[in-house]
């Protein structure tokens, strides 16, 4: 194999209670990259379209994960990488994550799969690490194992995949504005109250829980955030008009994705996913602010291979 | 049905990461009482072995426990309930839950079953407020449930019963010392860093993902209290030794029973379990202070039926 298409998706990290080690997958959103196989070594990107974005591979999520990769691998050729994007970076929904997590799969691929998800996880954060600014895996993790993850430890990386429930879809809304990350991150609380604390890992226990029996009653009653979203929400506007206008449509959980300023729901089948996205249609159609909504089952797959050459 | 004599096992609460929620329960060490049906209406405590305790319904926690559920039913007969206590008050191994959910669980027995475990927890804990000033259930829940349970919610309650992977037993040391409850409370901060409680419910997650899967390494990956065990171990003499020996004797983890002063390991079969018990003994012995050590393997049925006339 010299060169290989695949589809990089979307993901949602954080999912209310489980902020910063809880992540799922989409299906219907994402990046399309083509990887080629090069005789010289080292990585080279020769297309972005769709969003502005760095070609130095070293200043580029894709291309620091690629160069991670390739040098654990002590690989002896190098890649171009093809990179299309579809997810707007700071949307919320792990736009950096699917560039450097599509850049690993697919090279893990050309060199013949030697690496396991963990490890191709630990590529990814490296790339994801030159977007944020720190080492994270709530969004890498997902798109590489697909379905839900939980990030149980970032040194040494840990990562256990959770099972998806069936009917499982997601109904995302992204408000175009701009939230900084650094800002995100300043927002919240250095310390939080130790009631409000056991209320949140009583949640997150309950949602694993929930994820393993199908239990979709439970996972409605576990998609609390006591801790972060009382803060961040804060930050985009009509919050709490979208989440209010989300359950009343009939989802299990609503909350916000990553750091915002996307706002996702999970629901129980595709038409009540449906009954969300025109529902909060309506709340944000008059705002002024342009929006772009999302539906998608949860992708239990993770990345997907187009075609391979 | 007249008569139903009942096995109410010990429990653990707390589970290391799981404070305020998980519990487990035990098979070996526990209580026997005795309910019988009385044409009066009411509840008498006609005997109690091996404790101090009330004999006052409304003051004993198997007899408020009693009153609740016969209120409950409607019941149109009463109760005499004999306890006989091998469970140490102030052991932190749930005895006043043992007393308590005894009672509920031979109750709902004479009633012919009305009652599902939820409720007959829910009744349990108002026994147990008894004892503690508060409505707990984390060790009510795994007494009626039997296994691993996660209460996720204590008003309005909800327990979610979560699996018992196979080859899991308990080794559990009593230093016979009081520690107050009241001191054990004051003890713990009223906050906590972020990042510190981000790592607790990243346990909390892993942990119940661990029991799903039977995954032994996990489980002993999970087994962390980055919260409350750093400051209630200082009550608990020898505390650290203790630990660090059922660590280095096979044990997947260990932790502070409850709130104490119990210390209590989690093993992959009942050989380490057996290794880890004979060296605690030897960290314990030359210390001057009395101990009790108690191996069981984790009891997935709960309270068990002794005979019934």
């Amino acid at each position: 194999m010299n060169e290989i298409k695949i589809f990089s998706p979307a993901t949602v990290a954080n999912v209310s209670c489980g902020f910063d080690v809880l992540g799922f997958c989409l299906d219907t959103i994402g990046d399309t990259m083509v990887v080629r196989k090069t005789k010289e070594k080292g990585v080279k990107i020769t297309k972005i379209e769709g969003a502005k974005l760095p070609f130095e591979a070293k200043n580029n999520v894709a291309g620091v994960a690629a160069l991670a990769i390739l040098k654990a691998a002590d690989a002896d050729f190098g890649v171009e990488i093809e990179i299309y994007k579809n997810i707007k970076p700071g949307s919320g929904i792990g736009s950096s994550s699917a560039s450097a997590s599509g850049a690993v799969f697919a090279i893990n691929e050309l060199l013949g799969k030697p690496f396991d998800n963990q490890k191709l996880t630990y590529f990814g954060m490296k790339g994801e690490a030159v977007a944020s600014g720190a080492e994270h895996a709530d969004n890498v993790a997902p798109g590489i194992f697909g379905g839900f993850t939980l990030v149980k430890e970032v040194s040494p990386l840990k990562v256990v995949q959770l099972p998806t429930p069936p009917e499982l879809y997601a109904t995302i809304i992204h408000p175009q504005i701009e939230i900084k990350t650094s800002e995100a991150r300043a927002i919240l609380p250095k310390e939080v109250e130790l009631q409000q604390a056991i209320k949140q890992w009583a949640n997150v226990g309950s949602l694993v829980s929930a994820l393993y029996d199908s239990d979709y009653d439970l996972i409605a009653d576990s998609l609390n955030d006591f801790i972060v979203e009382p803060h961040r929400s804060q930050l985009i506007p009509h919050f709490d008009n979208v989440k209010k206008a989300m359950l009343e449509a009939g989802a299990l959980g609503a909350g916000i994705s990553g750091s915002g300023p996307s706002i996702f729901s999970l629901c129980k089948g595709k038409e009540i996913a449906e009954k969300v996205a025109s529902t909060i249609k309506k709340v944000y159609q008059n705002t002024g602010i342009e929006f772009e909504i999302y539906l998608s089952k949860v992708n239990a797959e993770g990345i997907k291979i187009i075609n391979k050459k």
